[in-house]
Formats: structure tokens, sequence, C-alpha cells
């Protein structure tokens, strides 16, 4: 493909609406515009990546017997009601009506459909397993659209669906898409991390999330300083180990002494003369159902995932003053366990091996100073509740935790039996009993994917791709279009390259050499080949790797051949 | 891939629901599943043709320099409030509101978007021509979906968009497009005849359908019987010449004449004994604006797409009894041209060339006879005005037109400056003058070219799939799951055939023979390799070609290059 033909609008300017780097550098670079908000077109090149991510993952979901199909984005609204989605999925479904009045929706997943398509076929053991996908515009009308393709309202997935007859076979079947989703990142070129995740509202036991790790990502993944081991998980997830303790020092008596205006631990250590790690930080919550007093040690902060989870509730959220007021009789900065009544007390492990501990009376400018759990309150749950971070011990072997930032691209999922029954989902089993299809769900953001490449995979000057997933591995840059001789070995170049299936572009604008360097630096093709007067002089090009800016000079006849190699060693991750 | 992992549910019955070939046999084979009016969930096998259609499509695009993009499904309606089609575009737009209360549609057509798009990033001549397009799901929200993929409301469409500088431009991207349809449609292995159209209320000017022949199809095809010719045209378009008459007989006196209860042209014809080609059928119609009177010969038909391309109207109907009334003192059946007034007069050129011929007196039970054209009634309007049928000259060399039936499966449209001047898309040329863009626009249906290749290729036993689109190419069948040695032989030409490349499947169900090639025959494979007993033990298997059901037995060292000879030959269009 020649440049002058090819649609790749490059800017120099930033765009004003582009706040991550994977936005910014895919409008400078000509991949992309908006259509709407959350809505974008994908120019020539993104969608050659796009289709690159596709064709790594439709390889890797037949490789474990996934089979592709093709499920409609309008979907009737009586399937959305028989689940029970249709009335809590809330404003983020886009829904519209038919000439007819008839509802749909513009699916955002595919549980309800896939369901109810199996159901109609699949009725014996003997069918199963069966892994379904597809790849396909999903649609999530998010309240503030933003980040480009990393939070758009329209985007590519891929989403698998596994139907078992029981556990175990989800468990294999579980597994098959956990190493097929390794495999898939590891073929695109990306330094990524599968992790323990939570499974938040869709039910369900075991999930991991696979992380794609970049400074900017919005997720903080923990993970285990010890390779050997290899825990990670996202950080709203996260295991520890509290140290058990030992109780040495003797109980002292309780006693309540003013802190006047010390609201917050720092506050509180300062006026008082403690470590943090003396206090316990109580926080009033509400749910749809209760209030509850949580507590961590004070050097510590609250994991509201784990919270939630051990409470039964629908809806979580921070007291606000006026709770705060009436639950602890105090303003907010007072709170503390001993004597809270009327409120369910929710502790961390730590908490409880605390000595002679500081907290709030509940009580303005009033704290408590030789608190002893178990003497002095008795928490109703005593779970894993802090938020774990780096330094922390694995809670498998031990050692110190590591924290990086990752972006979520994927996300393998046991949803157990939740489909399957609430659509009347079943097979017979060998003793003809009718069962419930035992259900997994596997989704990529194939969009969210390559913006995730560039996040993790540019400098000042623009895109890296690797070359995976590159839309043209090389760019041939004639110098001067005025240079007859230079144009016509550009031209040889750019036709052998691309005989020996090497995808190649050609840079023939009549532009100035700088122009074109920057173009090629920004759009991020992995190789250039420069053809020069001067080198042209010796029988020479350069050959320039985007991702260390190595040159090399090769001679005419071995371009080819050097190109090749250089591709062959980035493909390999040989050149970092 | 095995047949007993394939989801592959075929149907002994006929689905009630289906009425056209290709949507029985497609729901029967097992290759899709309806979702809701209109919306199909795409099986395995359903969705391997459609991916190998899209490929040959994508190939040819890319051939004539279509360069792939991805627009958005959900479009702001801004832009085609722009174009002045939000209001016109009627019920068969899916309408929707995101969150915020913003109009968006489901896209039918991306001519709006892609304007937009292009306007924003090409300013100059430079960068023209240039050709555009995308392979996505279209949305018809059709009154009364039906016929399966033929007429749904979610299908897949690829259209293309060329922007040229001027006419010869767009003359020149047009015959790419109307070169790389032929080839798209000659490599899928299907009949077709691209035919001259109606622009219909698109606008522009040149365009051409590209219909699959199939007795089943909607349109009727009209072509030159001289294949030298190549005239063909859909029958809404066709033209032919009428022969100029020489009027050889004297005019006689017009005359007055009882026809009782003679309404249609039979009844006249047989009351006053004249041949029809003596009657001047005469209907009324009422457009938007006026009345008016259409005149073909008794024994030919009125084309109303003609007479509405005549017309400067929005709306044409056949007018109703009242206005039949009004407009000519009659009843309905008894109207004609002498003394009308008030109405326009639009007349066949035939009309011309009759002499003493018969027609309605504007009178009940009452007709003229003797009426001769320029002395008894003046025209306002004379035109090519009937519908051509088989038998009728060539417009262009006076042969025989023949008829057919055919599925308009693609069409490429001359759009001109339509939508560039309603969105304000310009560009300067050579004298910095802006200019818009002449645009066209090229789809294929997708789906509906795999319904189509079901209704050219079939037979009362299943479908036939052409060898190009064929999900497999063969499929391997062990007459007995219970002998080891023989499913050991049929499980190695399975592997052997896939590992030279031909996609094959193998029959691995413990079915009786008879089931198996019910279903192998059901589902089209182009090739199936029987494995038996008998045959195994003479070292041989049965090679059977679905398309004319010969059979042929070779050993079993020649199967992979016997099957590879035989797809080659039906690739070719040896074997019908």
């Amino acid at each position: 493909m020649r440049v002058s033909n090819l649609l790749l609008p490059t800017l120099r300017e930033v765009p004003a609406e582009a706040e991550v780097i994977s936005h910014q550098l895919l409008l400078r670079a000509g991949f992309m515009r908006k259509a709407a908000a959350g809505v974008y077109t994908l120019l020539p090149l993104a969608w050659r990546v796009v289709r690159k991510i596709e064709q790594i993952i439709r390889e890797e979901m037949d490789r474990q017997g996934g089979q592709e199909i093709m499920m409609p984005i309008i979907q009737p609204a009586e399937l959305w009601q028989e689940s029970g989605r249709w009335d809590v999925y809330g404003p983020e479904l886009f829904r519209l009506k038919d000439r007819h009045g008839r509802d749909f929706c513009l699916g955002p997943t595919h549980e309800e459909i896939i369901t109810s398509l199996v159901k109609g076929e699949v009725n014996s053991y003997k069918q199963l397993p069966l892994l379904l996908y597809q790849i396909q515009n999903k649609y999530r009308d998010e309240r503030r659209p933003r980040f480009g393709l990393m939070r758009g309202r329209e985007f590519i997935m891929k989403d698998l669906y596994s139907f078992d007859r029981d556990q175990a076979g989800l468990d294999v079947s579980y597994n098959k898409m956990y190493d097929a989703y390794t495999r898939v990142f590891r073929r695109c070129g990306l330094q990524f991390r599968p992790v323990v995740a939570d499974s938040g509202a869709i039910g369900g036991s075991d999930t991991h999330e696979f992380m794609v790790l970049a400074e900017s990502g919005e997720a903080t993944v923990l993970y285990c300083g010890d390779e050997k081991c290899g825990y990670a998980a996202n950080q709203e997830r996260a295991e520890t180990v509290s140290a058990s303790g030992q109780i040495t020092s003797a109980l002292e008596q309780l006693q309540t002494v003013g802190t006047p205006g010390c609201r917050t631990v720092n506050e509180v250590t300062e006026f008082l003369n403690v470590p943090p790690e003396k206090i316990i930080k109580t926080v009033i919550y509400t749910t749809d159902k209760e209030n509850v007093a949580a507590m961590v040690r004070g050097d510590r902060e609250i994991n509201e995932i784990k919270l939630y989870n051990t409470l039964d509730c629908v809806r979580l959220d921070l007291a606000d003053e006026q709770t705060v007021q009436s639950v602890t009789g105090a303003p907010v900065g007072y709170a503390g366990p001993v004597g809270l009544s009327g409120v369910r007390l929710v502790a961390d492990h730590e908490i409880m091996n605390m000595v002679n501990a500081v907290c709030g009376a509940n009580e303005k400018d009033k704290h408590l100073v030789n608190v002893n759990p178990k003497r002095d309150f008795k928490p109703d749950i005593i779970i894993d509740l802090r938020l774990v971070k780096a330094g922390d011990p694995c809670p498998h072997c031990g050692s110190e935790l590591q924290e990086a930032r990752g972006i979520e691209v994927g996300q393998v999922f046991k949803l157990g039996t939740k489909y399957s029954k609430a659509l009347g989902g079943t097979f017979l089993d060998e003793n003809g009993k009718s069962m419930p299809y035992v259900m997994g769900c596997y989704g990529i953001g194939v969009t969210r994917t390559m913006a995730a490449a560039v996040e993790q995979n540019y400098d000042e000057r623009g895109i890296i791709w690797p070359v995976q997933i590159a839309p043209y591995h090389v760019i041939v840059v004639p110098v001067s279009n005025k240079d007859q001789k230079l144009m016509q070995a550009a031209e040889t170049i750019y036709n052998d390259l691309n005989a020996a299936g090497v995808e190649t572009v050609i840079d023939d604008r009549p532009e100035r050499a700088g122009v074109k360097f920057n173009d090629a630096d920004l759009v991020g093709y992995p190789v250039r080949v420069t053809v020069g007067s001067k080198g042209l002089a010796n029988g020479q090009v350069e050959l320039y790797l985007r991702r260390n800016s190595e040159t090399e000079l090769v001679s005419l006849n071995n371009v080819v051949c050097a190109v090749k190699t250089k591709l062959k060693q980035m493909d390999e991750g040989c050149i970092n």
C-alpha cells in the first residue's frame, strides 16, 4: 500500500478531547475518528490491527475446540425479562422498540441469547461440553464515555460461553480458556498477568482477569515477588496474611482521653504520640439493609469490595454525616467499636491482635486508649478486610507482594447454573435425570486490547507496535521524491518485501524526509527502511527499528533477508 | 471437526415458519436459528460460509484499491438530519435514544457517516480517488420480515463508498466495482447476471443490480437472447423497441358502441371480436400532485416504475373507484383518452402507431371504436411505458429478449454529489476551487448471498454448496461405528485430508449409515468419502459427489489425491 493512497490522517497536535495516551496516539496517528461520544470509526490501520488480534483469538479459541457463531446484536427483551436482568441492568443497557412497539436491547453480553439457543438444541450429556463464541460489536451506554477505545459505548468483544455437565467439566473448560487467553495475549506480543479477580455482581465463583501491564492502567495488581509462587490478584480481591499475634504486653485499663479536633488517623497519632498501627480505624457504612462499622488498623485501608462481599447487600455506601451522628452519637471522626450498638461490627483479622489500642470514643473530641478487642468489644464478623498493598506478605508463600498497574483486557468466569436455571436450560444425564448446564463465560475486549497495546508500547514520538499486531511491518521511506533513481530503488524494495510476504507500505508522498520520519514514528511501524542517495551510492539502505532506535546499514541485495531476520527476532521477543 | 462435537442440529421436518427454500434448508440443515422475527443466530457452518464469502469480497475490494474500515452501527441523528433522511426514512429505520436522551439510529447504510468522516480528512484533489468499505451488520425494521436471510431485520452487508474528483473519476470507480462484483460472484461459484436497474428513491444516475439466477427469485430479469449483445435489465427498468408504424389502413369514423358489462380487455375483445392489440388500455393513477391516465396496448402491461420516473411525484397509486368516477365520469373499466380533460395523458410509444383502435368511452357500458391517436386525442407525454417481457425485441440489437428470475445480491450505484452537497463534503481542485466529492456506493448482501446460493443450489435432499463457499469440502462417513478397523481407516483419511489442507469433517456419531448419508446430503458437503467394510476389504473407499450423485471407488492410498482432483474440477466449474 502507498501512503499517498492510504487514509491515514496524522495530526500534529494532541486532540483536546483525549486524556489518555492510547486515545491521543490513536487519534494523532490516524487510526480512528470519533463519530459520537464513545463511538468511533476505525480507519484502515486500526482495522488491520483489530483483524490481527481477532485472528489470533480465533485460532486459540478453535484450538481449544471453540466453535465460532454469530448471534444477533439486537436482542428481544423477553429473554432478559426471563433472566431477570431487564429490570436490574440499569441505564447502561441501550434499549429500543421496533415498529410494532416490541422491546429490544443492544447486547452488552449474550448469556440470555446463548442459553436460550443451546437449550433448544442440546438435550443430552453426549452433546456436552460445548464451547461457542463470537467476535462482535457490544454496547454499553456509559454515563461518561472516555479514554477513547478504553471505555467506549460501542466496542468489539470476543465472548465465549462454555456448557458442561458438571463442575468438573466446567473446571476443564475454564482451564482451557485460561490457557487460551494466556496464549492470545502472549501471541499479541503483550506483557500481561492473569490475576485472581472479584466476581462482582455477575454471581458465580472463580474468575481471573487478564491485565495488560501499563503505568496508565486503571487497575492495581498485586503479585508475589517470588516468581515460583505466581500468586497475582486484582487489588480488589488481593489477600494477605496477618501476623498471628502473640499477645505479650499486659492489658492496661481502658481510658477516655480528650482529643480536641483530632478526627483523622494522622491527627490522632500526632496528638497522642502513638504510631498508626496502634489505632483502630472505624468507618461507618450503610447498606440497603443496615448500618455497619468496619475496622482496620490505622495504617491500613478498608477494601470495600471485601466488605461488600461479606454483607448480604445490593448497595454499600459510606455513611453520611447525619447517619454517623445518629449511629455513634458523635460527628465524623470519633467512631469506635466500644459500646457501639445497633450496627454490625466487621473487623479485619489484624484488629484481633491489637493490644492497648486507640479508637474513637463515640463522643466529640474524645478517644479511648488501652482498648483491647475481646475484652472491650466483640466484632460480629472477623474477615480479611484490608486493602492489600505492595510489601504485604503473599497469602500463599509469605514473600513480599509487588504492585503494578494494569488494564483489564480479558476475563474468564465460572458462571455455574445461574442462567441455565433462570432460563430452563437443561439436559438429560446418563441416568435420564434433567440437569441444568454448568456454564462459564469468557470475554476479551478486542478494541480495548488494541488500546492497551498502545498504552504499553509508546514513547514521546508515537506508537511502537508489537510486531505481532502491527498494522504493517515495514515502511519504506525514500528521502526524496525528486531523485528518480532513489525512488526506483525504494519501489523495488517495496515490491520485493511485499512479494516475500512482509506487509510493507511505501511513503511515496512528496514530503520532506523529516515529515515522513515523524509520521512513521508516530504510526509505529516496527521497521523503517530508509532509502537515501548517500547510502544508495554505496549500494546500501538503512534499517531502523522503531522499538530501540537501532539502525543498521544493509546492502541492497540483502534487504529482504535482513528485514525478515529482524521481524523474526522481534516476534520472538529478542529485541526490546 | 467431528460431527459429534459440531453444533449442527439438523431437523427432519420442514419448519412451518419457513416459506422459501433457503429458509427451510438453512433451518433444517442446522445452519441457523431464529432469535426474533427477522433476527437470526448463525450457527458454526453458516458462519464458515459467511466468512468465506466475506474473504472473497475483501480480496476483490482490496484488489481494486479499496481500504477496509469499520464505521459505527449506532449513528447519531444529527447527521441524518443534516442529509434530510431522518424525517423521510420512515419506520424501516430502527431509532433509539441514549441515556441522555440523544437520538441515534441503527445504520441501514452509511452515506452520512462516511461523507462526514471523509469531509474531515480529505481536502485536496491529490487525496482522491478514495474507495472505503466495511463488512458489517445492517438494520432495517421490515414491516413483515420473512424468507429467513432473504429479508431480515439484521443482516450482513459489504458497503463500499467511492469518492472522486469528477464524473469521469466516478465512472472509473464504478467500473472497478462492476468488475469486482463480477469477480466476487463468479468466485462464489454462482450463476448470476448484472442487470441495468432502476435508481429508485436514492437518486443518482447509473445503477446495476447483480442478480443470482434462481427460479424462486423475487425479481424478473430480461436479457438479450444474443449473448454477444449482452443487454440485461431488471424488468422494472427493461426497455424495448416498438415497431415504427407505417399507417396503411384508412382512418375510419369514430363511433360509440355499447359494451354492456365489458370492463376488462378480455371482455371487450371477446364482445367486439377484436384482438387485444387493437385496444388502448387506459388506467387512471393518482400522485401527490395530480391525476394521470396511462395508456398501453391491450396486450401490454404498464410498467409503473417508468410511469413514476416520468412524473415528478413522491407517491404514485392506482386511482380508487371514486377518483376514476370523478375523472372519467364512468365506473372503472370505461376509461379512454378521447375527450378526457383535467388529467395528463401518458402514452406508450406503441399507442401512437395504432389505427382504428378501441378504447373506453368514459361512459358506463360504452366503448369507442375507430379511435385514432393524434386525430382523436393528443397525449401530453409519449414514453416507453410498457412492462417488457420475454419475446420483446432487445433495445440494443433487436434480438428476442429472454426472461429469468433472480435474487438481487448486489448493487452498484452512482450517487453523484447528493450527499457531499447536503453535508458540505468538498475538496480543493487544482485551481484551488472548492468542489463537492462525486460519490458512488456499492453494496453486497453477504447473508443474502449465502441464502441465494442455496436457492440456486439444492435438490429434494438438501443443499448443494458450491465448493468455493462450502462450509467444509468433505465429510468422511464410516458406515459403522462398531467396526474398529473401519473407524481407524476413516480417522486416517480424515486426518490426511485435513493435513493436506482439505476442510474435512468426520461423522463419528453412533448413528446408522442411512442417517449419516441423509444428514450429509442435507448439509450439502460437496464430497462424501464413504468408508465401508466391503470396500475396505478391497483397499477402497467410495467418493460421492453431492452435485451430480456420481460415485467412484478409489484406493486407500489415493484418497487425498482423488478428492483434491474432484474439488479442483468443481472449483473450475467442470462438474455440474
